[in-house]
């Protein structure tokens, strides 16, 4: 048992459901057969999933630990999802809420290649909350695009990202758009002397995917973004692996995981699974902006991010989703320094000059944030 | 408007928010900036989502359809999933239960390489249901899984796949795997004048599925089992049209978009969805097993994947799940003729002769469903 993990659920069940409930968890992601038909001990003792503890958290609702083995999980993150929640998915009331490796299974991860002092390095930022923006909205030409982002780097923010509906579509088309935009903050960075780095979105078709990163680290891009459970969440280790480049995930299509008594937290679906994946930054909506999301919510993405987890580099939480000047104070004092703010829209809208924005974006974090 | 798709979403809403949440919809999914950013026409008129319908379906329930232009769509599976959910996955009260491509947008997907007809033809087998079976369980050796083939091939079982969660763990390696189950399946076949296909499981790392597909290829393997939600949907795509294998698609991960009032509908997700990306079979719970799926959910797939769709190739339903022989005369009754019955426990529970099990299996399906 020093190779494996247990995953924590949330069980909805009544007292005498939970124990076959637990059971057939246990069954159902890992062996996939009925008791019989892995009664045998080199299959029982060593594949299947084993019942660690059940606690009655409130009437109708459970705690489930349940320890997998390393050799069902197999090292592979396809494989880990699908025994945390594949099939499981498509019964109801089970939640993942939490996962804790065994190390020797944790060894097979690597997580980010930067992390947040690789990341601080590159941009040579430290000492304050990093400021990010986006380039959109979709329906610029590439041309368009390369203009804001030279005004965003020349007001002094530190990250800029495609928006993540801009992919590779014939008003704005990948490459056009990646080879101006790192031209145009490469000429700002020039005039300021600071290191604003342009991260493109290389959420594409499968066979597209890598190339498309190749293609942004050739043109000098700083990271890349990617939406990785539309891409396929293995992609964020592939592509990092591949470029050496910084990964910012997306969480495009996470909130299908929400569901209050079904599903898979915030926490570890945007937390530890995208860290363990290799995300250096994750964004996820701010409890101020205009998704559902709460503060406990991104509180607790944000801890599962950066808490020593298995000697993992920590990742950044990236606030984001409509955040205006006016929540920069309460945001960032609950969510501390290690954290990019994201401002899209609000910072176009400030007026019409967006170095301008962008400089007085910079001085509020400056002044909040330090 | 010849060119895109209408989105057809079941939204939660007062009569009072409903348009507010349908324009909200419209603008998140494409543009994602306030209204003021995407006033110009060739923006509002060329790119953002628009409203097209609105009716009562009951109290607090709206039907909304939703035109999204080809030009935000961009003709890539992945941003088509980001444009019809992605997003608004993270809001509440979001159902997408149906999509209408216009004919210019639906030239961009070419569907199954096979469909019903060519899976037919590759077996040899007409005029009644298929017969599938899935070696198992995880644990096992490849030899021991090798030997389970040979006995289903013999027995008369048309399709045999790996479990979806045996993937290239210690105890079976994939390569070993799939060389020992192909020539044990060959080698029946050889014996009996069948045509019995064996399935292996390419889910993995994104930079091995292509690499597995391909091997499965070389050794003989008569098409590849995935797990679509798991790698990601375009990997559909890209191994059929790599290596001309028939493709199925597992339904891991996919109960999470299966929420009451929130989500992907099951005919959408699993049926027109997966039939775009170029499945040939589709694998969803049977309402007789032990997942809580309905006859309603089931026929409605079935019938996404078959009806007519733009000229593509229909696909074939798989039910399983769970299902017993006691359940297959209304399984079949329900499902008709151009389905596959996947049975797995069931068939190795029936006698210790797994031969004579898959032959029975055979003799039942051509009682009822020819």
């Amino acid at each position: 048992m020093s190779d494996g993990l247990t995953a924590i659920y949330e069980v909805v069940a009544h007292n005498n459901s939970i124990l076959a409930i637990a059971r057939d968890i246990c069954l159902e992601q890992t062996v996939e057969v009925t008791e019989a038909l892995c009664a045998e001990p080199a299959i029982a003792d060593r594949v299947v999933g084993r019942v660690q503890s059940i606690r009655l958290l409130r009437k109708g609702l459970f705690e489930v630990h349940i320890y997998y083995p390393g050799v069902a999980l197999g090292y592979e993150l396809t494989q880990l999802i699908s025994v945390l929640f594949g099939n499981i998915s498509l019964k109801s009331g089970i939640r993942l809420v939490g996962i804790e490796l065994m190390p020797q299974y944790a060894r097979h991860f690597s997580g980010p290649v930067h992390g947040i002092e690789g990341i601080r390095k590159a941009l040579s930022v430290y000492g304050r909350p990093l400021l990010m923006s986006a380039i959109k909205p979709l329906g610029r030409t590439a041309q368009e695009l390369a203009r804001y982002a030279h005004s965003m780097a020349m007001g002094g923010i530190d990250l800029i990202k495609d928006d993540h509906g801009i992919t590779d579509q014939t008003i704005s088309p990948f490459e056009e758009r990646v080879e101006r935009c790192c031209e145009a903050v490469a000429s700002a960075n020039a005039r300021t002397g600071l290191r604003c780095a342009y991260y493109p979105c290389v959420t594409g078709p499968a066979d597209m995917v890598l190339a498309r990163t190749r293609f942004a680290l050739a043109a000098g891009a700083g990271g890349v973004l990617i939406a990785p459970l539309v891409t396929g969440l293995d992609f964020v280790r592939v592509v990092a692996r591949d470029t050496g480049l910084p990964v910012m995930a997306h969480p495009a299509l996470a909130g299908a995981f929400f569901a209050k008594r079904h599903g898979i937290a915030q926490k570890v679906l945007l937390g530890d699974l995208m860290r363990l994946a290799g995300a250096d930054m994750v964004i996820f909506p701010a409890w101020a902006g205009r998704f559902p999301f709460t503060k406990r919510h991104c509180v607790s993405i944000a801890q599962a991010l950066r808490r020593e987890f298995y000697g993992l580099h920590p990742s950044l939480p990236v606030v984001a989703g409509g955040i205006t000047f006016g929540h920069l104070e309460e945001l960032l004092r609950a969510m501390g320094r290690d954290t990019v703010l994201l401002v899209g829209s609000a910072l176009y809208e400030r007026s019409p000059d967006l170095v301008a924005n962008a400089a007085w974006f910079r001085e509020m974090v400056e002044r909040y944030g330090a």
